[in-house]
């Protein structure tokens, strides 16, 4: 951000007093708590009550000027060089792009068009394009709560994927999205490759849950959990996604909605689950679940490696390959997946609400797509209402969400969520889990 | 341009029927012609008038595609890559940016405060600010029509600042615009100094009579001629101005008017005129021209240097160390000199006419600033009668512009015109010169 | 190794049936075997029996050819770009500067001026030295074999140290050699430091039993451990000693008889030795035997930090700082210490056999930098008896060294290797240790 | 030069007052006066009798001292970069590797082989070979003292090869070894090619006559004419030879004796011999020459182009594809011609004296080769005796040369000469050429 120029800065300054402001603050309070293992942002936030961030023009550009930043992002009273990276991030995609596209205004992009032009546009400013034309980059998703054995694994992979130059990206924080990145870094250093990529999507309601870690080199922060999710399929050359809670699930059915699309059925799109050993129930169970929900197509789209981690680095390799083909004969980008088609559904803000959650076309009476939306969304309601600030406080005042529907549908539900919880995969192990939703079937 | 987002390709696509799009097929033909000497454009374009330039969408990005261009651009069949370049550079600033704040059309930055800024947008977006940091940007302006002998004073001069490390920014095209790129060249060589930049600031309406030269290595187009006078004098950490013509006079008012302004008091800028032995009677003649209209005071904004190029770069190291020091103590930027003060009159466009031309203020009755604004512009519309296409057919249609005014002052007006005229500062010498003016006293 | 004179081929081929080569090829089969943890090179050379390499003239170079390598050293049949480095290290170090020098011949350079000057040589052509002028390295020493307590200490140091922007030089190998290269990683990875370097040093009887783990970057094999030494304490700006067994009381014996030497009195040397919560009795034991053995003024040398990594750290940077102000004062090198001054008797390479061993002068008779010769000797000596291949054959073939001496002084050694043993310092954890010496007192 | 060992630093310092040393003086004072167009060293270095430089021991490497130099060399007062780059390459090469071969000794290599990896060792030394396997070094030999016309020419053809990316290596000093680098300069330019090279060889007795021009940004000076000769064929992948005077005739004989040579026989060696109009006569006469002296298959080795840069540079494009496609095929090194076979006929110095010059077999009743390396030497002696401080001497004391020979080829000889004298090839024009030498037919 050294280059402003003097409307830039002034608008800048301008916004100290909006919504955008306290979104900046808090995130900013979270990349510099990174690298602490904690996921329930009211302690990691408490100590904190009288930090502030503050905006000074100085030499015709901006300073950050931190009051009473956590001393963990300091070291000997320096900045960390990489926090000090995230916070200009942070600036970067809340305020300055969020002035550009007036991200908690009415005039913000709506259309299916518009969106993905703005998704396209934040991640090219956060130079985030620039290296993604190798067809390498593999989006990790998975729990941020995950045993060691999970997390071992999930290093592992990472090795394996680095030991082959592959780049990782995930949803920045702890678990299922740290290990792939810290395993790559070994594998990047053994084969003296210089051009790792440890990149982390974020959105400011979960990065207090999941600040970005120790080893991600860049961040860049998209305004809602729906652009979020499409910068990782536009970005990603394929997939990998370990055990994970709902967030996970919530990932996985957006992702399948859009490759059952017909227009994307002839796009090569590497996806693949995979856990160490003792994750076969886990994974037969989430398998089943897609196959009597959204169907036997679905299934199609993925394959799942058990306790594997060379032959899941192996077989991306080669679905990277495919892709690298199939991009070529069509002219289509290398670094953004523009053919890739995801209908409006797919990209409109969900605001989970008491009221939008019980609304929620939980039944078989549509097309799988859209059954598939219906249940993304409860998903990512919960996992609002299990970390994210906004959805804590509804619960607090009026209880659990509740979700209603056909009766077979929610008794699947139910049993999915039953295994998360007890599986410790809501929130980080050592807290009781009470859930934040009742299933009425 | 090799990350464009489809609406941005979309635009690119629709100027192709634009005003904007004649202007951009013309700067490329210019471009086309690099290394060409030729100051007419209609001997310059006459064998290319089936030469085409199309946009091509390709793997998500935009191809261009030249139809029928000059030979002279090619190396065995291949585009030479400074061209490219070059082509690449019209194509951003006049179309991209062009879109961007609407060049032809009403709504285009009107406002000193929008105007700086786009300035600054346009050259932060041409990269040509991240260099600029080092304060050694010395800007060259001069007759484009010049004698051997000063063409190799100026490379002289040239040299002696590469020697020094300074950079080399001028408004491309031959003589004074390319002896110091090409001394400094040499300067830089024998210093091994890697950063070497030859900065090229050009217009549409006149590249096509000075075409970028070879050793441009960065070429902004900016929209008009206003435009492109405050991009040299805020991206300048000092200037050189060498003997030449109507155009290198248009430019000394220009700044001194600026300069004169008690806002840039206390700001150090240094000037210097300069050129071989024997330039003495001409550097007179202009001093006293600039003593006698705008004043005593506008002379002390320069320092005239005769036939000592090693004194004329010791002499802007020296000024550059004063530059220096002034902006680490006003925290000012050192990439764009966003301090200095330029009244709106100075950054209007100037349509020269036959009406515009007879109506400008020509007389003492104003302070020195209004009257250098007023002799600039009839300077720049000789200009345009000389060698700019719209200005060639106003003359060819209703005889050359009239000037009047003050008749001490059209005197003075008088004698430096035909100074330049027999000096054959007007045109490339072998063309006899008809002028495009007369001077009623 | 690109570029080869083709006397140089020649003499490299000329060595195939040397001892050198003999050396060569078990140094690349452990280098082959980087990152498996493994101490008894019987138990590692083993399932390789008929592993070869050969030298093959291609394009007027060198291409090395391997037969039978292990797997572990190759992804998807390709050899790791570190192994392939290293594997040239060693080429670079054994054959070609073997040559050179004439290592395994009576003409090898045997005095003290020459075998500095031998010592510079290799670490120069092996690039060592170019980026030791930042004056950041910090050599760590410390046992192979410690419990991960210890182990995740050490990684929390060199975490401490890389934030610092130190880089980390260590013996190669598991343990204390591994875990400050991990943890500096990591710290210079938050830090955006670029130039991390992890130099690791050995020498052809040790590197079976301490293969270069995966974060080495920079691999140098000295001759023999003489060498090795006098290279680490030259490269070295400050030292960290870690919990260790025998070997790591070599080095601390080593380095404290060379910093008691007068000449070297003036001369700032950050030694400190550190272990987490717990090491505090060790570490007396040590302190203890140091001030019985060689003196108070040998414990002035060092300084004892237990459980605070983040002191470490910031102690060894204040450390550093008086290094530059002494060497800028001095005129001395950074990247390499000419100035310390080394007896030639630290120099001669001392040969473990039963016969030397029992000869060695291992009582108070003598000054205090001949004593800590002897002891020196004395702890290498075991060290060869525990994991060197000649060691190993000799206590096989005649039972334990014997050592004999001064009652008090070898109850003291009785004692300080009765703690290592019991502390299970001799070996890696699993193997039940069989002294290969006994102590007469 | 920085890191040097302290018998390195030792040994430089004892050549001080040997005759290395002054041959370094000398050389030294020619590169500082880098840029001066003289090719009489007295006239050069008449002023500076009293120039002296100095070897000062500092920080453990080795400052140099200049007393009394050359202000030319200096911009304000500091050095400029270029020179002083050359003046440690003069080091370098003379006194450190000076030392290694003992140049000035009995002792310096003598055989063949030994030759050959002398020549490999200092230019790897030197790191001439690193960016040397592009295969597209290309060699330009010609005169020092050459017209404007041709001067012109050089420049362009060295443009249209820089235009095609590739470099240039030529003697150093001005004229047709100025120009092909000076054009090509601007060639890389416009091909913002960034690896421009131009590589400047020479040798102690001919660098006052033809000190490194601005442009040379490598440096290398061999010890002796027949080892500079080596350099230029072991590193060329292409030779251009514009018209010079007997130094080119010179290499030329040289180039064709080797190339004659039966185990020379397939390998591919692009040789243009080219001029600009009005050269045609000059290289009848050339051609004539080779054709009746060493015969027609001499003259199947090079094409003549007369007038054409642009031919020049496509034909050597597409030899250098030639050259490429053979050393692929053959295993052989692209940076250094190892294959070439030299005969160590044409290694061995040849002193020019009375003696050896009317010693030499200046007759056909030898194979062509053979007269090849007589004609050789023939002409070398009378360089010598043009510009060279030694031969100059010998002519002052014992008057001219004697030739003497078979009187057919006498004839051709002095035909040859006759022409050279003519056209004023011999010396810098403005100077009356008396020659040193007499022919006996």
């Amino acid at each position: 951000m050294s280059q402003l120029s003097q409307i830039e800065v002034a608008q800048l300054q301008d916004t100290t007093n909006s919504a955008l402001y306290g979104m900046f603050r808090n995130c900013c309070l979270a990349v510099l708590n990174s690298g602490v293992d904690e996921d329930d942002y009211e302690v990691l936030f408490a100590p904190y009550e009288n930090f502030d961030i503050k905006l000074v023009r100085r030499e015709r550009g901006v300073k950050i000027e931190l009051v009473n930043p956590p001393e963990v992002a300091f070291v000997d009273d320096t900045l960390v060089t990489g926090v000090h990276e995230h916070i200009f991030a942070v600036l970067r995609d809340l305020l300055y792009m969020g002035n550009k596209y007036a991200f908690t205004h009415k005039s913000a992009p709506a259309d299916s068009v518009s969106i993905t032009d703005m998704v396209f546009d934040m991640l090219r400013h956060a130079q985030a394009l620039e290296g993604n034309d190798s067809l390498n980059t593999v989006v990790c998703w998975g729990g941020h709560s995950i045993n060691l054995t999970e997390y071992k694994y999930t290093k592992e992979v990472g090795y394996q994927l680095g030991l082959r130059e592959m780049n990782i990206c995930t949803g920045c924080g702890p678990g299922a999205m740290k290990g792939p990145m810290k395993g790559a870094t070994i594998g990047h250093a053994k084969q003296r490759y210089k051009e790792g990529r440890y990149i982390g999507i974020s959105e400011p309601s979960i990065i207090a849950a999941e600040p970005p870690n120790a080893i991600v080199n860049e961040l860049v922060i998209m305004p809602d959990i729906e652009k979020r999710l499409e910068a990782f399929v536009r970005l990603a050359h394929g997939i990998v996604i370990f055990p994970g809670g709902v967030g996970t699930a919530e990932e996985l059915l957006y992702l399948l909605g859009i490759l059952m699309n017909e227009r994307n059925a002839q796009q090569p799109f590497p996806v693949i689950l995979t856990g160490p050993a003792g994750s076969e129930t886990y994974f037969e169970a989430i398998d089943e679940f897609i196959g009597t929900t959204i169907g036997k197509e679905a299934q199609s789209k993925y394959q799942i490696i058990v306790d594997d981690p060379e032959e899941v680095a192996r077989v991306m390799r080669t679905g990277l390959g495919r892709v690298k083909k199939y991009r070529e004969a069509m002219g289509d980008a290398y670094s953004f997946n523009w053919s890739l088609k995801i209908e409006e559904d797919f990209q409109r803000p969900f605001i989970p609400t008491h009221q939008t959650m019980s609304d929620l076309a939980l039944h078989h009476d549509q097309d799988n797509a859209s059954l598939a939306i219906a249940l993304r969304q409860a998903f990512s309601g919960i996992v609002a209402g299990n970390v994210k600030a906004e959805g804590i406080q509804h619960i607090k005042q009026h209880g659990p969400f509740r979700l209603t529907g056909d009766a077979t549908l929610m008794e699947r539900v139910d049993t999915l969520l039953e295994s998360f919880v007890s599986q410790q995969r809501m929130k980080l192990p050592g807290s009781a889990y009470t859930p934040c939703y009742t299933i009425e079937k």
